[in-house]
């Protein structure tokens, strides 16, 4: 039998509107659709309520009956024995896949079992949900450098100040550490922070406070995943800095 | 006379089948498209090309006849006149235009003469252009942190070791001295870089080596802009690796 393909597809941040030309094509052709929790359930969800019709089998491997997200490892066996059944699968991957996303994890794997396989690049979060507050990464002046972390990496050996921009991944739970270890560097306690929850979605909204005071708003406001933090003078930028979050 | 709109549009890096959707309708509603050089020509060519019909006036502002850009006053002028005609402008830039790309100038210079603005993100050839040569900015185990830079900036004080990968963009010119100052901290002379240039266009090449032998290699194989440059250990899951350019 022929082998099928497999095409790692970014489905950006959780609106259709966003996935890219390439990527809707490329659920077009599915034969099967494998999906990730953030944003490529949004993404086919508002595609089908557009009436756009996709005729692929969906296996949505963020959550299975049980409530348990599919391990790593799971996936990988997935698409290739998906694959092997000659089937053209798409794998649907919050963001961009290559951005906090396994997706070369995922390609190597298939390729070392003989599986073609195709990336479609997509908008990452850590760039498109700042900007929903209005908040560029980078800004003339203002900030000429940008680092994206996820919460579990060692920021203390980030060096730099306020005019190099960090956003936070995945950092809602360690927010409090974080803002500490980052305040005690050279940008100080009244850094300017922002956090941006379900950017595109039904909860979408911004929290902006200071390295100092981010962790209290966070607490008051039940701040919760998905979420995307920025800090630095960038997050001046915002029409949502200098109003008080209430 | 009403007003018209301007909606800033990341048309991605080069490459027709990575605009966004919402980027396509965007272009397809415009009276006016003010384009720049990189990505945002190569996009609009293609589209013509896949007979894509626009009936948009194009205004080309990354060169004049006499060969000189338009400056950004003249851009943020130019946006606000265009509108003031009660046209619906597209400002169509590479990329994602908040990623060293002004937009959100643009957005608050409108937005201070009373026009209203959107904002459409896009691929960032940051993340886009290491992923056609296989590398991803980050991978378990590999690298959990990426910072983007402009060879401009002060990476002198970039803390972190390979496991912090470094993305370059405008970074040509400057490359002998950026990889200096990386191979003097943590990442020593034998961390790999990869460069690649023109990346989803016709001259694009991949070019592998260490910080200790890229300023080399880029002389000999006259590596030119655009190009993005990536150091540190995700390099190496790039097939491009181990390979030796010649
Ligand atoms: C495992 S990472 C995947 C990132 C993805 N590959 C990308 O490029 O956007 C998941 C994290 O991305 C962020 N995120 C993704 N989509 C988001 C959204 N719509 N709103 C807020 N944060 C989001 C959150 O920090 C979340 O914890
Ligand atoms: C002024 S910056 C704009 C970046 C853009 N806003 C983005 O998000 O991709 C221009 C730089 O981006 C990089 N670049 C953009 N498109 C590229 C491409 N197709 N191939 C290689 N480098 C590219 C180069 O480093 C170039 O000097």
């Amino acid at each position: 039998m022929t082998l099928g393909t497999v095409t790692l597809v970014g489905a950006g941040p959780g609106d259709a509107g966003l996935l890219t030309l390439r990527g809707l094509r490329a659920l077009q052709q599915a034969d099967v659709i494998v999906a990730d929790r953030l944003g490529a359930r949004a993404v086919l969800a508002q595609l089908a309520d557009e009436g756009v019709q996709l005729d692929a089998e969906v296996i949505d491997v963020g959550k299975l009956p049980g409530h348990h997200p599919v391990p790593q490892d799971g996936i990988n066996e997935l698409l290739v024995s998906l694959a092997q059944e000659g089937r053209r699968v798409v794998r649907l991957k919050g963001g961009d896949p290559f951005v906090f996303g396994r997706g070369r994890e995922e390609q190597l794997f298939c390729e070392a079992a003989g599986i073609e396989v195709e990336v479609i690049p997509g908008v990452t979060s850590a760039v498109a949900v700042p900007g929903l507050a209005g908040i560029p990464l980078t800004q003339r002046g203002i900030a000429e450098t940008f680092t994206v972390a996820s919460a579990h990496d060692q920021i203390e050996a980030l060096g730099g100040g306020r005019d190099h921009t960090v956003v936070l991944l995945m950092g809602v739970n360690t927010l409090g550490h974080s803002a500490h270890v980052l305040a005690a560097g050279s940008r100080g306690a009244d850094c300017p922070v922002a956090i941006i929850e379900d950017g595109f979605g039904a909860r979408q909204r911004v929290t902006v406070g200071t390295l100092g005071t981010i962790a209290h708003l966070a607490a008051v406001r039940q701040v919760r995943s998905p979420a995307v933090v920025v800090v630095g003078d960038v997050v001046a930028l915002s029409p949502h800095a200098g109003i008080s979050p209430s």
